[in-house]
């Protein structure tokens, strides 16, 4: 039985050299969501990180021979589930980004690693705002 | 368009008094995977914190009521994307569990704040393993 997401918005940025991983970008961009979702945003505060869960729209169906790899950075080759790949079961990325500022329904973040209008599916805090 | 998601395991605990977050909770509990993926799992090691991604089976269906909730351990009302509250425009949710042992498709881990027959969506590593 599968689960339908729908996206919430989706990712806005200039930059063609998508760094590999949030860990090592400093790229600046736009997640652009849906008008309906502004009242949803309102206590995301400059400063504070997000998690934001994306859809890897680019990426091929897994199959069998993506279940062990060799990420680009590594010597060997390793489970798909002890790697961040683009290229899983499910294809849901993972992203923990700086938030620069929102305004309306876009929110200006830093160390962007996904492309051009990725499709979002959620933004979760990495803190509670009530516990900092 | 809908992105359709498949459960590829699923959260298997006898509690019934599961806490509200992965941050104050220590139940035990396994992460039922799948035994197509037992070959993805092997670099998965105990006392390492994976994240996992699941779906909030139980959940209503998200509505404009939703938007704005006040969460249980506070005094205010704020916007969903600042909570981990399991009512979201995509029920999707996020923990970060401790790794105590894998067995075969069989992850034992601690913190669990899912309830027993979760559909697991996806495993990351929170660091990856040539990094540690």
């Amino acid at each position: 039985m599968g689960i339908e997401m729908n996206p919430i918005g989706f990712v806005s940025t200039d930059r063609k050299d998508i760094p590999r991983s949030w860990k090592v970008s400093d790229v600046e961009g736009n997640l652009v969501l849906d008008e309906a979702y502004v009242e949803g945003l309102g206590d995301i505060k400059p400063g504070q990180r997000i998690y934001v869960i994306f859809h890897f729209h680019k990426s091929p169906n897994f199959t069998e021979r993506f279940m062990r790899i060799k990420p680009p950075v590594h010597d060997r080759v390793v489970g798909v589930f002890s790697t961040h790949s683009p290229i899983r079961p499910n294809p849901i990325g993972l992203s923990l980004l700086e938030v620069l500022g929102v305004e309306g329904a876009v929110i200006r973040v830093k160390g962007l690693d996904m492309l051009d209008q990725t499709p979002i599916l959620d933004i979760k805090p990495e803190s509670e705002p009530w516990k900092d």
